[in-house]
This record gives structure tokens, sequence and C-alpha cells, in this order.
């Protein structure tokens, strides 16, 4: 094998040198598969049907180092799936080892089972991995949102500024999607990701067949092997026991997939906000400074937000890989011819750019600068028509709500087209002349007084007591 | 409105009248968003901060027979929706009826919150309807496989026959992921659909300021408050309870993507199974016989498999549809400008595509002919190579696996290039001298006999009690 | 019908009301199926094996309003696709007319040729009003190119300030995107359109069948005839002609999806800077401003950006559409049970959102306000960092290009941590010490010269003779 | 480097070991982007704005083999692209050879520059072998078409028998699908691929700055030098010369995206068909036999199509994957923060799973096996019913087409339910009594006799002169 015919990484820098990439590349998808043969022989032998020694010849022989997993790769072109050559493969290790053991490799198997049950505990692996990674980012996204609960910003909307929010309730937002994701895979993992054992077509036939041939079994007592073996292989495993073998039931494919590209696309938000608010003109945030860190080529002054860069490129992909994995769930008759073999490439990006994407999230959240002063600048930078709807709901049971937001709307106008604050503009419309109260309007247009419940939110989101405060959040 | 202007289904047969489209509808939709407004006045009414007299105006004001739809969706171009044109044109229609009402609709609200409440009323709408088809399918599938759990057939995998099946076993697999469609739907609407409280940018500001105004509340009082808003806002709708206003937290349309996609690809399995077994030279299944039903309008002969064709389009469809929707998570500020306007389309799209196929696969699923005789004739066909893995299994201790997996693969050779039967070949095989008993041989090769565990598969997802069955399940 | 079951644009604001919408609906495509058998009629007739009097009858009875477009949208359900009802309904309407030409209707033909080429007329109308808008967008585009060929503004990489371009170059960049997109739809309309001729199966079988029959076509004459009648069809449709029928080569919907998608995605390219540069801290450009336009349902001073909201609401969902469109490729058989029935409303939407885009484009180009001052103000912000990469370049014979670059890296650290501008800090850096000739670095500072060969791309881009202009592009 | 880390091609047998693999592998592109540095070095010295010989060690150190992909990969995270770490280990190796010319290495350039290029070059490289492999399977198929001109099979419709048609008509089918898709890869491969050349923000400042600076080249040669180094830039790649610089204008990327999806889709479409022919039942064609290819894990009988597998597992990919890269139009500023990080895996997995799509067609369509037998008897298996519509287009003018056609309608139904011929039951018909002439109704039931156009069409798609052909096609 030379660098031509490989991928190295070189094109996927959010998940290159990640511990997801390590857990979804080829060799871990080959000991997964080797661990399928193993836990299975084991199974078998816990039910008598296989002797003891050969499990444990055959456990012990399964490393993928005693495999070629490019020529594996290549003689896969021969029958449309890796399962073939390996047990070929692997049948030769294992007689190197204990000839009589090799008999019993791939005892009543087919390719699928041993490639889903692969499959499934490559995703376990990779999944736990995730979790991990957005667990970390969570819990440095609590603590920002704890930090920054009162921290005033423009709230935005349509690309221009709203009302006003806080940075807190921001965070708590990501955060929050950032546990939907979690949740979402943390039920795919304890529930979604079963073991394979249909045999050729989904009746455990060979299964059923070699346990009379090899363990006299009886005709009678086939439902009781059937039960113990399923839960045997799911011990073995670790895996989850499913009512029906599923090979041409692809639902834990498909929620994979949704949990994934969930997981991916979530953070993609995270990342599209931090861009946002990196903007030179906008300057609230920085990605944390490492020397080096979003260096350009050209620029010598650039140190571009390459994380947040990193993690969009993946909730870019995600999406419509996942649709393609889901497709496959409409797959004809007991296993299809294409539909089955197009869903391993697109699961293991999946899980990879999910799991790339989960990993620089985590650097992202602990290592995100805020600059409170660039909010409030920013706050400052319309005059006051942050709070226009504000000033129209106090206004309204004075004047009328028509009335009130057709002299807001007005004044905003005039604002903009004169460069004046708001406050000037509105104490000149005659229809607003004894509107306020002495000082009210100053109160009123000041936007640290208008952000509603952001901080009462990111307590509720934080699962905080509600909040003892009794100041005003800022200049009290 | 003309016909020219409109989607009255021509192009979408899966859903045409469908009870899905009606509630799926512009007009429906007009509705739900109406309802949204209604419940909101009574919410705050409930709270004090609205009068009640007005909440009571506004409820039954809020007929979309009041308002015209398509001159709504033409004044949307002027702000990007349609609730800007719709709370004005609805103020006017409550000022009919109570010109001091009309000062209350949309109390302290946004655009979003009427439009994200409204899909997700139309949202559960549909969704207990597409519920209750996919049940009634799953409840018409167990029938099926009850009735053919021992009825024999050919396993296809790759398009050739493998081993044996059962009909039922295929069926109850169909079964399986109807149910785990219904699960995941389940699931969604129970939990997954919240009413939107947010306000212009999701810190409830407005709600707040108007509840100080109008009801005096305080800011001691704004936690309180703000729960309590949120929980009759959800009773009066009938939707969750959520705790972060989502407006930019866009879990709930990821859920439904794919809840939908997970239904529509599910119900494509379905279908191109029926199509695979209805195709001419298998015959296995034809669809329900209806006068005209799958008429061509070239040819008399023909009774096209129109319910399989129909879900099959859908199937085609939704989970590209559901990528789009699951990328609109990746939404950047307090509220995007295109990637909330994307989202409604597909929802909509979405939901009465899978439903329209729930629909259909309740006719397919509760009519559907199954030729048992077709299935026999079928499993003969090739002779005796079903069994194939069977013998070898039988012939491994006695000969080695390797040996009788060679014996196997060059009978079937022979026996495809000479046209005659396996059983003929294999007493032929040097190997093979003695290696049977006297008319072992052709009870092995009986396909009736090696379904393996299909039957018990049966019962176990039927959730049947073990089968009392002694007898062999055919001939016996 | 009633609204309940329509789809009038509520949640389409991008093309509500749009013409590509009318040349869409189900009324226009319902015509252009009856303009399609219309077509045939007389195509037949022009060969002597129909009579004339009852094309003509069938031509002036084909109107779309003389049938009910609801039922057949209903009656479609019944065998998958709405022709067979709609060759019932019409023969009935012909029939009324003259009873002797109705049995002339339809006549050799299929539903798949009158789906197909009616599905063609309506792309062909759609696409000429979106290569009429995407022209007019180019020629404002060109407008604004021209103007502001030497405006300096900040480019922008990975969201922060790179160096100096001109707003010319940006738009530039949009036109050349925009004929891109006409370029392709113009191929598409030229030569990809065909009509639809293959009957029942693909071989013209009936149309022969019915030539002999009626015409007294000779088994010698066949080729002639059928070379003849695909010339009559596609002269009378105004469609291409094709060498084979593509019943089941869908070529043609690939090419659509492929053109329509670009179309979409490119001009969301427009709509995604323009938010960028709408954004309340950049303000370099403004929509359109119209009254009521861009208003918000909750605050009176917004002015939303809604023009490039709808287009990049398209943009974001036309990709995805495409892609389920362009798998319809993949359609087994001479005609798909499924595949075939998924392209309509796929089709649909794609030529109508990605014509609402259009449509939206050029108010966007024709009335966008740009603000040259916040141009030159944004440029000013970092205080000359945008030019490190020029001096670096200045520097590299005098000092090496590698100290160069290290030099410019640690003052740009320099400048941002302690506020100052960029020049003060060089200049007292001791590698750069007499680096500098008098006044150089004022002058290397300078964004406004250092844009580069922005002008001259713009004179390239809009075909403009090589410019004559010898002062510099400003202060000269 | 170790294999947990990698894809070598284990899950993707589709491409594993094909020439496209190896020529889109990451040792492939890093030599593209070596080979884009290379270039550029030496349209400068052609220019004379870089020493020739700077450029000459430049060229020959560009070796991919001195340079290690991982560690490129590796640092990648830390810039969010590979080609900043690239320069700085390329400058190095450069460096070893001769330091003074280390100094011109990526002089004036960028990032997006070298890897666009790169890009670009990869992709030609790659269409060229997929452009090889569509001729070379259209050739096979033209083969095939001619010889089975005139054999007789099923037209299959909605999986059911329609009408017949002949296998050379399929065949043709399938070949004007691989040459449409080679055309449009040709027409990117001649006019789409250009180079990319736009320095930091695409106004290629810093190529003139040092054009300036190394070169002496004024203010007023600036526009000849931007097209002089243009043109050999183009030239030394052997790629496009683009007007404008395209890093924020993706047409290049949305059109590989195209054609490559038409590639692929349409190759499917070539296998679904043949699968649904090689179905047991069906058994009409028979994928190359070879030893082991085709093998089971399990059944030692089976031979799969693994070749119409293995294209239909990429046919199920690409378009999705095409979808995300079309998606990258949609980029905001001179450089997305994203978008363009997303393009280059998904083109890659565009471009090698066509290419291996078709590298597998050439021995799909070079070994076919075709029955003509099978596709003989499974005509005669609905005992007429194929040609019921020619039956009814003889009666038209007898008894009127409604008329014909009720009767052809219930003579099918009565022909199913009573399992006999449709000869018979339409003699016994009142309505058909004396509406044949004698032994004119056996004729008119030979699927030989109504294959239409099917010859005539095969010739015109494979450019041969009409047929001087004048006996029927079979029998006479």
């Amino acid at each position: 094998m030379n660098d031509r015919d490989i991928d190295a990484g070189l094109l996927s820098p959010v998940r290159a040198g990640t511990p997801v990439e390590a857990a979804t590349g080829d060799g871990a998808w080959l000991q997964a598969m080797l661990d399928a043969e193993a836990a299975l022989a084991r199974a078998q032998a816990r039910l008598g049907t296989l002797p003891a020694s050969a499990a444990a010849t055959i456990s012990s022989a399964a490393r993928a180092e005693r495999l070629d997993v490019r020529a594996l790769a290549l003689a896969a072109r021969e029958t449309a799936n890796p399962v073939v050559g390996l047990v070929q493969a692997f049948t030769a290790v294992v007689a190197e080892d204990d000839p009589s053991a090799a008999e019993y490799v791939h005892r009543g198997s087919t390719s699928q089972d041993i490639l889903d049950t692969g499959a499934m505990l490559v995703a376990a692996r990779a999944l736990r991995l995730v979790l991990a990674d957005l667990h970390r980012t969570a819990d440095a996204l609590a603590g920002l949102a704890r930090e920054h609960r009162d921290t005033a910003m423009a709230g935005r909307t349509l690309t221009l500024h709203a009302v006003p929010t806080t940075f807190g309730l921001k965070v708590a937002g990501w955060r929050a999607l950032v546990l939907a994701s979690a949740e979402r895979l943390e039920r795919v993992l304890a529930h979604g990701l079963p073991v394979s054992l249909g045999g050729a077509a989904g009746t455990l036939a060979g299964y059923l067949e070699y346990a009379k041939v090899d363990g006299g079994v009886t005709d009678d007592g086939l439902g009781d092997y059937l039960d113990r073996l399923t839960a045997a292989y799911a011990e073995e495993t670790g895996l989850a026991r499913p009512v029906l073998p599923w090979h041409a039931l692809r639902t834990p494919l498909a929620d994979l997939a949704a949990a994934l590209s969930h997981t991916a696309a979530s953070l993609g938000k995270l990342a599209v906000d931090v861009q946002v608010l990196a903007r030179t003109e906008v300057a609230e945030v920085c990605e944390p400074a490492l020397a080096g860190r979003g260096a350009s080529s050209a620029m010598p002054h650039k140190r571009n937000p390459v994380l947040a860069t990193l993690i969009r490129s993946a909730a870019l992909q995600v999406p419509v890989l996942a649709a393609g994995l889901t497709q496959c769930l409409t797959t004809e008759d007991e296993r299809s011819g294409g539909a089955w073999h197009a869903e391993w490439l697109l699961l293991r990006e999946c899980l990879r750019l999910a799991g790339g994407a989960a990993h620089t999230a985590v650097e992202l959240a602990e290592g995100l600068t805020v600059r409170p002063e660039r909010m409030r600048a920013n706050l400052d930078l319309t005059g006051g028509q942050l709070v226009t709807e504000r000033i129209t709901a106090v206004l309204a049971p004075r004047i009328g709500k028509a009335t009130a937001r057709r002299c807001l709307t007005l004044a905003s106008v005039l604002a903009d087209r004169e460069g004046r604050p708001l406050a000037e503009i509105l104490t000149e419309l005659p229809e607003l002349k004894d509107a306020f109260t002495d000082g009210e309007l100053a109160g009123l247009l000041d936007p640290d007084h208008y952000t509603g419940a952001a901080g009462l939110l990111v307590d509720r989101a934080l699962g905080r007591p509600p909040a003892s405060r009794t100041a005003p959040p800022r200049k009290a």
C-alpha cells in the first residue's frame, strides 16, 4: 500500500488525528469484524455447540495486525463485500495457531452478520468518544453561560439588530443543542446498536443446522437455542439484542444517521454563530489564541477562526451523507444488491465528521474569548433602535398600539436618515409630546434594561434554582 | 386565485385527497397560525394580562375562512413570512367584531412564535393521522404474518435465491419497520412538538413588557410569569413546554425530519419488496384488485401495482427533503435570514408525502393477495440449490467444512451448466460417495425443512407465546 | 376544492405570485399535457394517419378550463399518474365537440409520453421566464460593477478582513455566476428538452400499429414514418427531437436538476454576500427601501433584507430537491414503479424555487443601495492590517521573506493587543529600522493602493476594452 | 501512520484498487498541489519575475515522496487547510536543494490557489480515466446492441410485462446514457477546470506586488502581466484559463458534481436493469463468470451479480454527495469559513465512486452473458397479454377503440382468472365474433411481431445507415 491509494486525512482536517478517526479507520473496522467473529465463536461455545478451545484460539487470533487490510480491500471487489475474503484469510490465521479450530471460524454465519455486527461495534466505540466530547463541550458552555448570564448583547435576526439579549442566553442555547445531540446519541448507544444474527437470509438456518450437527440441539430445543444464542452474542459484544434479524430492516443505520446529523448540524449552529461574532466588524468573540493557529499562507496578520471553520465544514457534509444512509432503508429482498453496500462509507464519514466536529467543539468552547466591551459598543451602534419594541409596548396603553408603532417606525427611519439618536427624534414627534414622564425615556432606551427573561432562562436551562438576584444586571 | 397558481395534488398522487393532505394544506396552516394567536391570547388572559373578553373575541374570530389565504401568500413576499400580513388582516377581522379586542391581537409576540407554534400544531394533527394509518398497517401485517407464519418462499439476496425463508417472516419484518416508524413519530408527538414563545429574539422581552404595562407584573414576579405563561400557552395548544425558546434551536424540525424520513423510507422497503414479488415472472403477490385500479392508458391487460408505486415515490423524495430540513439546524443568529424560511415547504412535503405513503400502505397491507403456490413453484426453480448451505453444514463433520463447501460449489456449477437437479450431481461426486444415509439427501433438499427459525421469529415479533407446534411446517 | 387541500404559496414566499409560479402550477401542468395531446394529434394528421378535422377539434378542445384539475388529481391515485384520468376526461370533452374526433385522442400513445412532453413544455416555458430574470439581474449587476469598479472595500476570508478588494469586483463575480447559470439553462432549453415519443415501452409500437391501421403505412415505410412523426411532434411542440425515446433514460431531468441547482445556489451566493454586507455592524449595502418592505411584526425599526432572505431560502432547498431528481436516473425497466412518479413534484419545486429566486434577484440587483463611505470606514478598522501581505512582499527582497513575515505577524499581534495602528508598531521593530524609505510606509498602508488587479478584472469580466486609465483609483 | 487511521478501500469495494482510486488518493492530491506550486513558479519565471533556476529547483523538488502526507494532514487542523503546512514543509525541501530558491516558493500566492489548482489537476487526471472507461463501456454496449438488435424480450413497466421490446434497444439505451455522461464529463474536462489564480482575496494583489518588487513590472504593465501570468499558469498546468478568479465562484465544483452525479446514476440504471434481468426467476442475463467471483461466505451455490451491486452502491451515494458539493456554491465573502473546506472530501468521493463505477461497468458490459432463450420463454409467460395494445389498435377501426379496449381488458382478466391463453378467450367473446380474419389472431399475438421500431431505433442510436433488412426479425 502506498500513499497514492489511501485517505490519511489530508482532505478532512476536521477529523485528522482525532480519536474518532482512529476508531473508525479501516484498521478499526477490520478489528471490529474480527471481534464479531470471535464473539460469535465464544457465544456458540457457551452454548456447547462449538469447542471451548476453538473459541479461545479464534479469540486470541482475532487481531487486525495479522491480516492485510489492503489485500482484503482489493479482494472485496470479487464478492462486493470484504467479509468473504476476511473469513478466508482469518481461517488461515487460525489454522496457523490450531488447525482444528479453523473449522469453527464463521460457523453457520454469513457476511452480513459479521459486517453489520462489526459496524455496530465501530459505531458504539465512536459514539462513546463523541459523547465524551459533547459532554465536555456542554460543560464548558455551561460555565460560559453562567459567567455571561447578564452580559447584554445585540440580538440579531435576519442579520440586523433586533432586541437585546445576553451572551449567556445564546450560549445556553448552544448547550441545549449539544445536550439534545448527546441525548439522541445516548439513546442510540443504549438501545439502537444490535448484534446482527440472521444467517444467509435472516432465518438463522445455518446457525441452527450447525447447532444440530455440532451440538445435538433437537428440533424442540431450537426456540431455546435461538434465544440463548442471541443473548450470548449480545453479551459477548456488549451490543443490544434485536427482536428480529435486521439484515433488511435498517433502522439502526437510520437512527445513527439521524443522531449524527443532528450532532453535526447543531455544532454547526454554534460555529456559524461564532463566525458572525468573530467578524472583524463585530469582534465580540475570538477563538482560542495559539501560536500558529489560524495562520494564513499569504497574510501575516490573519488569525482565522479555524475551529468554527472545521466544525462548519462537517455540518455542511453530514446531513446529505445521512440522507444517503437513510435512503438505504428502502432495500429490496433479504439483502439488497447495492443498498447495503452503499451504507458503509456513508456511515464511516458520518461518524468521523460528526465526531471530529465534536472534538473540535471542545477546544472552541473551552477556549473561547468573550469581549463584553465589544458587545456593549455594538449595542450602542443604532442609537436606541434595539428597544423600539419596548417603547411601543409602553406607549400602547397611552396612545394605542397602532399609533405607537407608526411613531416608532417613523422615528427609526428619521434616525437612520439623519444619523441622529432615536431619543432625540422621539421627543420631537408631536404625537409623543407628553407621552413620557421625565427621564423615563432614557431608562427605556437602555438596552441593558430590556433583556427580558434572558437571565431567568439561563437559570432554567442550567437547572439552577431561581436566582436571588435583586440588583439590575448593570450599572446598578 | 386560479388553477394556474396552485398545487391541487395533480403531481403528487401519493397524497392527493388523503386526510393528511387536508391537514397540511395552506388553509390548515393558516388555521393553525390563527389557533396559535388565539391560544396566546387565552393564555395571557388566564394570567390576567389581557382582558378575558378580548381573548374570547380573538378566539371566536380566529377562523381561516375570514381571511384570504392567497392574499396573505402574496403579501408575504414583502416581509419574507406570512405572519406580518396575517397579523394585520386578523387584527382587522377582530376589529370588525370588537375594536377594543383588536389592540390585544399578537400582544408582545413575534412572527416566528406564531408560525412555529402553528407548524407544531399542523405537525401534531398530521402525525395523529399518520400514526393511525401506521397502526392499521401494522395490524393488517400482523394478520398476514400470522397466517403465513410457515409459508415457505425463496429468501433472496443480491437478487438471487439464497436460502428459504417464510412469507410470514418477511411480513413480520415489514411490520417491525412500521412499528419502529410509529414509535419514532409517537416520541416526537409526545415530547418533541413544543410551543414557540420567545418574542423578537428569544428573550420574551415583549411579552414581559406588556405584562408589566397591561397586568402590573413586577420585576420580582417575572420568573413566575415566565413559567406560568409558557405553561398556559402549552395547555391552550396541547403542545409541549420547552425549556428554552427554540427560535434558533431547531431540534423539533430535525426530529420531525428524522422520524418522517424513517417512515417514508421504511414503507418504501415494503413497497420495493411487493414490487419484486409482483413481477410477472415471480408473481407471488398481487395488489388488491379493484375495478380500474392500476389501469394503463395504453395496455388493456395491465393491472399495475400502483399502491407500491405511490409509496415508493414518497420514499424516494422524503429523505432528501428531510436532509434539507435538518441542515436548517445550522442557522445563524437569533433568527436566520433564510434557513428558517426554507423549513416550511420542506416540512409540509415531508408530512404529506410520508402521510400519504402511510395512508396508501393501509390499503396495500389490508388487501394484499398472497399466492403460496407461486412461492412453492419458485422454490423449486433451482432444483435444490437453495439448501446448499444446509448440506455443507451436514457434511462438515463428515468430510470437513472446506471440502464440503468445495463439493457443493462444484455441484452447483454443474447443475446450472447441465440443467440437472442438484441431487443427481451430488450423488455422482466421488467425495460424497457414502456421505449420506439412505434417503437422507431428499429430506435435506426439501426447502420447507430449511426455514430455520422463521416461524419462531414470527412468534417473537408478534409477541406470541412460544408455539406449541409439534409437527413440521408442511407435509407432516 | 377548498383552501385546506391546496398550496397557494403561503409557505413559499420566494415564488408566491411570481410569473414562474403561474407557469408551473397545476393548471399550467394540465394545459401543457393537453398541449402535448393536441400536438401529437396534429403531428399524426400531418403524416396522414389521423383526420385533419379530428386534429383540429382535439386542438381547440385542449383547454385546461374544460377539465377539473382536482378531480384529475384525485383520480390519479387509482393509476399512479394523472394521464389515465386525463385521457378519459379529455376524450369526453372532445366527444362533446365532435364524437368522431374522440376516437383519435391519445392515438397509439401512453401516459408517459404525454406527461413527459407536458413536463418539458412546462420546463421550457418556465426556463424562458427564469432566463429573462437572470439577464435582467446580470444587466443590473453590470451597471453596479462598472459604477463601483474602483470602490475599495475589505476583502473578507474566513469572516475576517483579508486584503482590500473592490465592490465592483465582488459584483462582477456575482454577475459571472448569474451568467454561468443562464448559460447552463440556455443549453438545456436549446437542446435538452425533447418530446417524449416512445409508446408503452419505448418501441413506438402503438403509434406504428395505428399508422398501419389508420394510415396504410407499410412495413417498409416504418423507418420513414418514425423519423417524420418524431420531427413533426417536435415541431408542433417546439421541443427537441430525441435520438431514442427517453422514457427510461432520464437525462433531461438530471440536466434540469443540475442547471436549476446551479441557478438557485449561485443566487444564494449573491444573497449571503448581501446579508454579510447588510449586517448592522457592516452596513455597506442596503436592500431597496419600499414602504412596508422588510417590516417585522414585533419591531418597528426593522427593515429586514427580505429579498436576500427569500433568495437564500430557495438556495437552501433546490440542491437537495435536485439530488432527489437526479437519483431518478437510476430507474429500472422500461418504466420505473416509483422513480418516474417521484420526479414530478421535485421538478416543479426546483423550477419554481429557482425561478422565484431569479425573479427576486432582479429587484435586489436593480435596487441595491451601496454605501462607499461605510466600506471606507470599515477598511480603516484594523489600522492597516489589511495590507500586511503587501508589506511582506515589499520587505522580502530587503530582509528575506521569512523574516519579513515574522515581523508582520508580530506587529499584527502587538497592534491588536495594544490597540495601536500597525504603522506605529512597524516603525519600532528593530529588524525594520531603515527598512522603509521616508514616507514609503504611509503609501504602502493605504488600502486603496492595494486592490491589485480588481479594476482590470472588472473590465475583463464586463468585456470592456482595457482601461486607458492613468490615474490611481483614488486621491490621486 | 498506521492502519487504524486510514481509509485503504475496505469499505468501498467499488473503487478499491482501481486506477481512479490511485489518481485521487491523498498522495495524488499532495502531488497535484506540488505540481501547482511548481507550475506557478515556472509561469512566473517565464514572465521574468522569478529566477529560472529557482523555478527549476522548485519543479524538481516537487515530489510527494519528499513530504509526509500524514504529518501535513495533522498540521492542517491548525489552519483549516493543508496548504499552510505544505508550503512550510515544501519550502524546507527546496531549501535543502537550493536555499536561494526557497525564497520563491509560493511567491505571492495563497492557500486556495494551490488547493484549488491541485483539485482541478486531480479532477482532470481522474476524468481522463473515467472517460476511457465510459468509452470502453459504450463500445462494448454497442456490440451487444448490434448483436441483439432483434432479440425480442418483454418490455416491463411498473414491474409487469408491458409490450415486447428488444434487448438491443435496452442496451442502446444504456449506451446512450453512458455517452451522455461522457459528453458531460468531456465538456467539463475541456472547458470547466480552470487554474485558480486570485491570491489572498481574488485581486491577485500579492502576485502583482511581487511582480513589481521582483520583476520591475510597472503600474501600466499590470494588465498585460495579469493576462500573461494567467495564460502561462494555464499552459504550465494544462488547465483552462478563467475570466475571473473563482475562489468564491464555485461553478467548476458544481459542474463536476453534476457530471459525476449523472455518470454514477446513469451507470446505476444499467446496474438495476441487469439486476432485474439476473433475478433467479427472470434469468435473462448473467454477469461474467469468473472463479470466485460473486461467492458468498455462506452459500456455495451463489454467484452474485457483484459488478452490478458495486455500481449500484456508487449510484446510491454520488447524487447526495454531489448535492453537498453544489450547496457550496452558496458561499459567503471572498472565501467561506467552511463551505470551501466541505468541498474536498465530497469531490474526492464523487470522483472515485463515479470512477469506480465506470471501471466496474467496463467489465460488466464486456462480459455480460445474454440468454435469448430465457427472454423468449418469459415472453410466452402471459399467454399473449403483452400484445393487448396491438389487438386493441387493430380492432379500433373495426369495433371502435373504446369497445376494443373493454374487450381486451375483460379478456385479460378472464385469462388470468382461468389460467387460459388470451387467444382462447378472445375467440369466445361475442363482440369479437368475426372480428378477425382466419389465422390473423395467431400472427397478431406473436410478440416477435410487435417490437415496433425497436430495431430501427437501435440503428439510429448506433448511427448505422438504415437497415436494408427485408425479412421479419425471426422465424422468417
